[in-house]
């Protein structure tokens, strides 16, 4: 066998865990026990019988087997596939072959995880500071005047590449030219906000007298000119929301029509890595338009996916060549404004978290 | 190209070199030269035109070539396929193209190998040290009451993990459920003994009125219950035998049906390691029934692949976990006893060989 | 995944950069822009609308991208496919979006490149050092009576394994033993010089009445005894030139049928290492007889290929026993001479370009 080309992924920063991330579109648990590596981490997703999502370690105690490949009985009791011991979902260990007593720390770890949304989260730090009331209402998952189309897919980059991608949109200028992107992304400056409090960057971006793209022609018969505005919300590292809004242009808008009513959407994104190199992409897309529309949800669907394929297979080309060449020296411009914000940001949370009391990590 | 997702392999032990390792099945010998990777060292295997079995470093000494690349004449010499140095089967070098005199340093290692049972075995440390009498005979290989069927997979494990696996065999329950497992066998506890001038550990499982597992019901024609019994001499680390027995259970056994006639199993593997993270596995499956049977002889060699096709992606799964994840910490129980034995075992086997004045090594 | 079974590769020494490469095929610049990995480093080759070569470090300065992933417009200014960065064929930054300033710092690293032959040279090292004149007439290129046949590879292995095996050409006899290869190779001995002012290594192999090998048989007509002759001049690390001539013999040629006219050839390789264990293998097969004879050009070329193929999966093998179990002692014999006396040149040439001025490197 051939030793590897690529040279070991540069040193990152570890994870940041004291946060909720996306660890599965809830459908995903209705089926058998899914195996999940989230933060380098090995994960059994499943739920009782009662429908309560749980997440355990994916390793027995006993020789490290994953529980994943043992079976999950009516009783919602585990049993490992290997030696047979056995596990309840908060993860006492109740029994073991070939003796009565239970041995000590026989237990698999559990992590707190909820359902919001179309997602479970999952909270790979310290339990005690798991509250579910901090995952972001701004995603919209409340908002009955939306509709969202949710997903998964695996991208072979770091979550910091993925992040980049997403907070610097000019690049749909250039990656989804014949999509989404008109030259009007690229040409038009941001504005840039953070909260340290919530760990969250926005960025804003208002195109008046827009070129209306190819992709809001087909869904909502809009024409060139449109006012087009995108306002992000990144709350760093794990959950981007894209609010967009499209509208025939004030401009050429004949006040006897009556008021303009914006077509708006919700791009939600959950970046939560597999490992240093490989990250999980979550995402829902909603609208406010063509609600109960499902040859409009399938048209979504598909063209979400042509648009991760492009990104997925950019920030795969710039982590293939980081792995080889090393990280490149980089110029930035303003349009790197809210990328830039969030990496110092990423920063200090991953230095804040490594200066907290173990008890909180 | 992607830099690899795995960490690097975890330290192991070095490996023991001064004992006798099962290089190959005999019949592997019978046609060209075999390049085969023993403790991470490529060996090349033949026989001479007198049937004598032959083991060289497979690397011409001159630029490093493999020499099981080159051919073999009539007259027992190898001629390297690279630029056609000469060996005959001591290893000494007998020409070198382009001079009259052969150079100094040119011959090449030598292995002392034996055939004993169905396999050529091999010599990896101090080859004054290499007593073919050390080859235990437990195997049965001698006894002619007992007929072998035997065979060679590669496991994607360290051999460790594969040890763990055949020690403790209450995994049979589990992993094994439709063919040779039943609760009877993860049930019953196990007694440990153990010879340290022999490095033997033995542990031995009696179970009486046991249920008669699917696979002993098609080779004996057994109903349950059974007395069943497992006896394991594993000589650390390369040589495994377990004993079987199966009868009619003496509880519902009719005196007036004579006396009961126990079906005796061999079951032989040969542990021998390819690398840190993967394994040679050798087996030879026994019996003294149904002697000079072909299609049973067939029914046990398919039998067997099926076990070890689930026992190899069970530890195959836990190399991969303990490479991105690290080992596990483990929890061990009283079944885990001639395991944990056998790990100290090992452990002071190779301190031992380390310590050992280097001609011993 | 599996964590990868092979050492780290062993430590090279480094790159010799002040040197001309050979690059590409001419004929591979007429296409779209050319990603190629030369010592380590992404490089992007295009031709301007006037022909030029063009040689850019294929990252963009801003986010890294590959520039080979843009677009090339017919003004020669590449758009970067990411984010748009724009730049000029001398690597200038003509503009960055959203901004009217091009920020400092953005301009992007050419190299020096060149046409000679069927071929584009490029020099890695201090520009300042790069003059074309350097690249060796000795390939013939520039000689009206040869004919090129050109192509391209690449070989899993480390370079100097490849000049290993291109500087003992005793490897013939058993390696393309049914080609060009005859026992005379490896049973004659050569005769070596060196300069060190142009890192040169010569070696010369002179055979007569020696066997004619099959495949000159075929090209030429030639009949054995043939009088045959090698000449190398190794150009370290980069540029191997092997003259070769085949002649009728003189102790068979009858003085009646004339002067006797040797058929020549002209065997040009440039080894441009891609990484530590992969290397380009330019080849061109000159000749200078049957100019203009197409079947005969295919001929060469698959011939070519044929040898290639034979030697690539030679150095494979040594580069893969090398990752997996080190390099391997050697012992050396008159035949490598050449070979030893280029290694130790190459030694010297990394010595003395380390020790340079950093301007010079």
């Amino acid at each position: 066998m051939a030793a590897p080309l690529a040279r070991p992924a540069p040193e990152r920063p570890q994870f940041v865990r004291n946060t909720w991330y996306i660890a599965a579109l809830r459908s995903e648990l209705d089926g058998p026990m899914l195996a999940r590596t989230i933060l380098g981490t090995s994960v059994n997703l499943y739920r009782t019988s009662d429908g309560t999502p749980v997440a355990l370690r994916n390793r027995c105690p006993h020789r490290g087997y994953p529980l994943s490949e043992g079976t999950l009985g009516p009783d919602d009791v585990i049993t490992c596939g290997y030696h047979g011991f056995r596990f309840g979902p908060d993860g006492t260990c109740l029994s073991v072959p070939g003796q009565q007593a239970v041995p000590a720390h026989a237990d698999v770890q559990t992590y707190p995880v909820v359902e919001n949304g179309p997602f479970v989260w999952i909270w790979m730090g310290d339990p005690a500071l798991a509250d579910p009331a901090e995952i972001p209402a701004e995603t919209g998952f409340a908002d009955p005047s939306f509709t969202f189309v949710p997903g998964h897919v695996v991208i072979d980059a770091n979550h910091q590449l993925i992040a980049d991608n997403v907070l610097d949109l000019s690049h749909e200028s250039f990656i989804h030219a014949t999509k989404i992107g008109t030259r009007d992304v690229a040409e038009t400056g941001i504005t840039s906000r953070s909260d340290e409090s919530r760990w969250l960057v926005e960025a804003s971006r208002i195109m008046p007298d827009a070129e209306c793209p190819p992709t809001y022609r087909e869904r909502t018969g809009l024409q060139s000119p449109i006012d087009r505005e995108q306002h992000i919300h990144y709350f760093v590292p794990a959950l981007y929301v894209l609010d967009v809004s499209v509208v025939k242009a004030a401009s050429v808008h004949d006040p006897a029509d009556g008021p303009r009513r914006p077509y708006l959407g919700k791009v939600v994104y959950g970046l939560t890595p597999l490992s240093a190199r490989r990250t999980h992409y979550f995402f829902a897309i909603g609208r406010d338009y063509a609600l109960g529309d499902a040859a409009m949800d399938e048209a979504v669907r598909e063209g979400q996916l042509c648009l991760i394929e492009e990104d997925a297979a950019a920030v795969a080309i710039l982590q293939e060549l980081e792995d080889e060449e090393g990280p490149s020296p980089e110029v930035s411009t303003r349009l790197d404004t809210a990328a830039l914000i969030a990496r110092r940001m990423l920063a200090r949370r991953l230095r804040a978290e490594a200066a907290a009391p173990a008890s909180a990590r």
